[in-house]
């Protein structure tokens, strides 16, 4: 592509300009391929092909509501269906660091459908004739609402399709956990401090809770993520839209793709402001935080095998060290901790491109929805891979962990009530500077007869 | 009191320690006092309060349950009703950066609430007689489910009780600038350039929107916010609580504060993990991004008065400058976005406390609610500041907002649908060009009489 | 002061108002206090105190430069001293979320110092006469620059005074550490896996160097911040200040704290934007990092005391648990990675004001300041905790170093040389698999005889 | 290549494995592709070229100290200088979210390398003989050394590279316009209102100044960006390293890079702990806040053009609206500021991964190094990209801001040395109610006569 034997010439507003002769853009796509050679991080594909429903549904609208040819709506039709089905990905090129409102590609969604349009027409392409990128394929929108349509339509078609049913993957490798590992009494720690007793099984109910939540947090979200911009056109008034096409649009997305979408109760928001991304990767945001405790405390139990807690045994996937041999790591608790570090880090920038929008439009619109498409798939891949590659192969070193529960001091909790908060502690002290086991400290303390110990003290009965 | 004329000496299991007379706290508040000199912030007055009702209501809930003595309870009661009403904050001398749980706070509290039940009870402090800080005030209680409960109960509280009230408030002046402005026809912006018209009512209705929406985020939230973690004890467990303690628990919080909470349905994630706040605080980042959206806005509509946008005249409230006699600034939207930027950055500070909880406690709960409490009370005050001393004084320059809409070229757009996108933009661009208005531009390239032009090009049909 | 028995009449160019008698402020003061009721952060002394070095250096410039009249510099000199001296807080009643510029905290500290000089002079307060506010405390300055330049010598007298003592204190300790734990080999580990051995003061070395680039990165940035905007006056011109006076200003100003000082060499810079400010936090960030690893890694090898690494032991400062008896936590630890997780939600916020400057002045001064003297102190006083608290007391369990060192399998890293990567992995996994022993391993799979395997594999030898 | 006609077997210590015949790598790659499908953001080239660098280094530093046999060496410097040189790049298909340590992306330089180095030899690959990729392509180095020296080396090479002529080239484009612009007398705003005069290269040299600081900053950041761990091995004890191996390696790294390079002084904190890159983005950071304001400045100065403050003329690169004819945005502005949002988001992702580093590794490095360089390319491009197809061509127009001169009500200012705040203050606010001059209202006021006037009041003069 970057020396292409032939050429053709595109025409915009600004003049005419060459482009590759196997690719379907045009002018604007071309001028933008040339002014930001920034960075190398194309649009998100997931994004292209949200252009492609947002274009399909836009000439369904149209053609409903007798705003477009029919002829021309079913070529327009047939190559948005190609755009939405990913078959034309090579032929959107523009890197996310453009204009902020994406009109370019905008643009490049129009473009490259009104050439494939013409040329399913039997048409040459470059002619802008019989379907023209602007007064067709973008009739009664503007990139000012199409662009936030696409995001939406993008956002939430990633997190149906894919984040929620993988983290409710996930969710159930734990669950399996939580029942599998009911029964096992082990030590609990706070403050990396021994404590008193829980199971396993409890520990990674915990986990499973978090998911779980985490899945309620990002149907809540998603109530906002559903309303579409579409039909604002370019200030929120709907300027140049036929009436009825906000509702129509919606409902045609709705249809395509199966999910619920509606049309934005205020128009001015929806351009201005991207309130409803921010808040989704905010969630994302605590997913982050969720994933980070569970994949530090994953790596914490499975430490060792020798000179570590060492309660878990992890999965041995890889070698682990390229110096030290036989080595087994957490990797997968490494990979999703990175991802969650990422994920936070992304929250911030779409919050920082989220504040930013000025007077009637926000224009970090590209910045904010790469960020948010990337946490959702990173979530949802290392949910995925976490759930699969250590979570379903995790074994409790039964022998480790009962080890643990005889030895630890925190079971004299148990005691306070029965002989106060004061003496209860002083068993602690005395055990612990003796190294000594409770019951010895207790009975040396004159507190209880070893009998009445070991009926109040049973670390099965503590859970 | 840092040279206390008289003290008295109190103990806990590490020994005595002396601590000033006039103070109801204990030994280990002093330790604590002692060993953390870190900082000026003090936990903030919102957690004091919410621990006594927290003390409270596990006081009724323990004597319900006839797991304390009557008298012991009654005691006990009536001293955390003085904390919930705020009437022994000088007694609470701890600052945030303290042990990570929480627990030297809860220790002050069940000193405080100690001693003072001793001394209603006509007993000297000190003694831990008749009433004990851990054996009573704490009974059925750890810190590690008394402070995320007392977290919760603060947050919720200030949030309904402030919080949604201040939005609330923001919210009906901008609605009543909404109405006020509804007829204003004015020129949009977009990418900070001329735009097509809109009319100032809408702009506002945008911001409104965003409000409104900002409380239905917060109310989504409150969801998992209202649950409370007490019952769980040290672990999650609920070891040495009584049976039902935390649904009973709840209930009393409920009746104390006449706001709903409920207990965690799984305590072990309610200890681990401060999920719940994370997310309301990104919910507060949320609301940080659109104030500080409608901030800048409204400094750039206010810019002037000369040599600026001048569309908005805001209240002069104060001399703006100690050099330029007669100046007037913005200073209200200033003071909102630094409360944004805040707000941004404390919920960062949050994430990174909640990311790093490990195995069975997470330990960065003061940090947490600190920065939560504080995002909750700068974006309430600030929402009612900004809405009294700037919104409601608004008013708009009627002569420039029409100068402007006028002179603009953007309405051109009004007549692509007619002559098409490229020649409306030919238009355009001879106009500007020309320095010549559209009307001028349009019948000189032939394109449309004048009077079809006007019938086409009518900024007031164009919103 | 809520309720001023006696108030005096005060006035500015916007008419009179009402002030508590017994307050040296004035109009301007009272109109802030009234107008901003947002949180309760009061701007920090340590800012208020660099306000009388600003204003003391400026008296002094002027009566250098022969413009301001020796018996008011004088008068206004004395006052400005006592502001410096930290004795007038109590008339600062001003918070952080105010004007953007702090023009309302200059003209607080203009109207103290002119009330406090009037009444030097034996003459009533509130006639602005013979000192006036902005005739003569302000002469030759605008908030524009006296802010920026009151942060800066706030700033660098806070991390020149307080900061890099607190970090060479730590550094200290942490030194100390490396030297008397220079000869325990211990296991390493990676991944939280075992490894192979170093010595626990070789561990300590690597956090002693963190402190120590810490130090010298503060040094770097110091060369920024060090750069004062005085003189630049309302936008960075110099409008309405005597030639020279950046250049006196400077000096007095290193006169004065005895510290290093230059003006500024570009003024636009130094008022439109507050990147010095940025960079400093950006330096506070690393340490917070630094110190985050460090305040983890040694709640790491605290656990236990029976059920986590142990191979430290942490001294006991404080009853750890208000139900577990007994319970010693990593409470230092704790508090100090609290820290850091605020330190690095400051940054945020500290780089969303930073980047928001618009056109000739940024108007997050105040909010920038606010987080960056937090951080300062933040990071100085939980430095000085933490090494008192806890490194000076920490000790080393030696018999659960060499018991982990005696058990681990990585020491089988000393053979690869030897006999190969692949084959010293084959030893690792049968000594894991058969629970034995490296040495039989070894032995077992042919490799090598006991004697070989014993001059090989030395762990004292491998650090 | 998913569906590779032929493979070949690999093996490493976990047994054998297919890979595609015709790529390099060998067992542990294609491990890590099978076990880490995680998004789809590949190790960043520059990374993969240093880790060319860094093999070819270390071959060399082990054939210096006679730690390989020559021959061999040879033969993987040839095969490390193709990896160098960006010529195998196809060979390395690992993503960012993998082991922590870069493990797997180190093992695939090892064998890319061992086979290649093979073929060069003429065996065939596949059988680690006779070059094995841990017992001679890794030799005397660790994953745990070797990676953080390839982050290095990769940030340094792309900052002297691309960044610092980037910010050069920007820098020049600033400081032409500081003079192309040094006589434009205009208004200044402050609070984004009417303020004194200055020019419009004084407005420039703000920028240029920026720029120019953080050159810098990035300067002093590199001092410690150039201390390389390699040498430390698995640890920072140097374990199987030969001595001398760590300063060796520097000297080489440094001749085949002409660029300067150092050995760490501590080696433990070099793999501990990454501050090193944590400064590095944190001076990132603020040159995205010193690029955020000067892009809001240009669209802000740009804005019109006819209804914003217009002094700025943009240059039109391409169509701005896909429903607007006509319409010219500031796009350079735009990308430029989305990249700013990004960088500051990947600082805390930075941060995130700096602060989470336990014990003796950070297994954080891949995330770490994948944001910095990201953020480096990203301002080097956009810097280039802004400067070229934006500043260049920005022009003065001179019309608007000679009327905004004449307009403004803050000329005031001069007067008040000579009249006094009180009355200068009285001046502005009559001309400001009456929308009169200045000059006008003056002498209404009987303050002085218009000669006088004339004479004090002079925009030039203030400047």
């Amino acid at each position: 592509m970057t020396n292409p034997v032939t050429t053709r010439t595109e025409q915009d507003t600004m003049g005419s300009i060459d482009v590759p002769a196997d690719r379907y853009w045009g002018a604007q796509t071309q001028r933008s391929k040339q002014n930001f050679r920034i960075g190398g991080e194309r649009m998100p594909d997931a994004l292209i092909r949200a252009f492609g429903i947002q274009k399909l549904a836009a000439a369904r609208a149209n053609a409903a509501l007798g705003n477009l040819d029919a002829d021309l709506a079913k070529a327009i039709e047939a190559a948005a269906r190609e755009v939405a089905d990913g078959k034309l990905l090579d032929h959107f090129p523009l890197v996310v660091w453009q204009t902020g409102s994406g009109t370019q590609t905008n643009m490049n969604a129009n473009e490259v459908i009104a050439n494939r349009a013409c040329e399913i027409l039997g048409k040459p392409m470059g002619k802008r004739d019989p379907v023209h990128p602007n007064d067709h394929v973008n009739r009664g929108q503007s990139s000012n609402d199409s662009f936030p349509a696409a995001m939406h339509i993008a956002a939430v078609v990633e997190i149906e399709e894919n984040l929620k049913p993988a983290l409710a993957h996930l969710r159930s490798a734990l669950d399996a956990k939580v029942k599998a590992f009911a029964d096992i009494v082990k030590i609990g720690r706070t403050h990396m401090q021994d404590a008193v007793p829980l199971t396993l099984g409890q520990e990674f109910s915990g986990y499973a809770a978090q998911i779980a939540l985490g899945l309620d947090r990002i149907d809540d979200a998603l109530v906002r993520l559903r309303k579409l911009a579409q039909g604002g056109t370019a200030l929120g008034t709907g300027l140049n839209a036929p009436k009825g096409f906000d509702v129509e649009f919606a409902k045609q997305v709705s249809t395509i793709t199966g999910l619920k979408f509606e049309t934005a109760a205020n128009k001015f928001e929806a351009l201005a402001a991207h309130d409803a991304c921010v808040e989704m990767s905010g969630v994302l945001n605590v997913l982050a935080t969720s994933l980070m405790k569970i994949g530090n405390d994953i790596r914490l139990l499975g430490s060792g095998p020798r000179c570590g807690l060492g309660e878990l045994v992890l999965p041995a996937n890889e070698p682990g060290s390229s110096i030290m041999p036989g080595k087994v790591n957490p990797t997968q608790a490494e990979a999703l901790t990175m991802v969650c570090a990422q994920v936070i880090g992304n929250h911030v920038a779409v919050t920082v491109g989220g504040s930013n929008g000025h007077l009637d439009l926000n224009v970090f619109k590209p910045v904010i929805i790469y960020n948010l498409l990337q946490s959702i798939r990173l979530i949802a891949d290392a949910s995925v891979s976490f759930a699969d590659n250590c979570v379903v192969g995790l074994e409790a070193d039964q022998e480790k962990i009962d080890h643990y529960v005889e030895q630890s001091l925190m079971l004299v909790t148990a005691l306070a009530p029965h002989i106060g908060y004061d003496n209860a502690a002083a068993v602690a002290k005395k055990a612990h500077k003796d190294r000594s086991s409770l019951k010895e400290a207790t009975i040396a303390l004159g507190f209880l007869d070893g009998a009445k110990f070991d009926e109040l003290v049973r670390a099965r009965d503590m859970i």
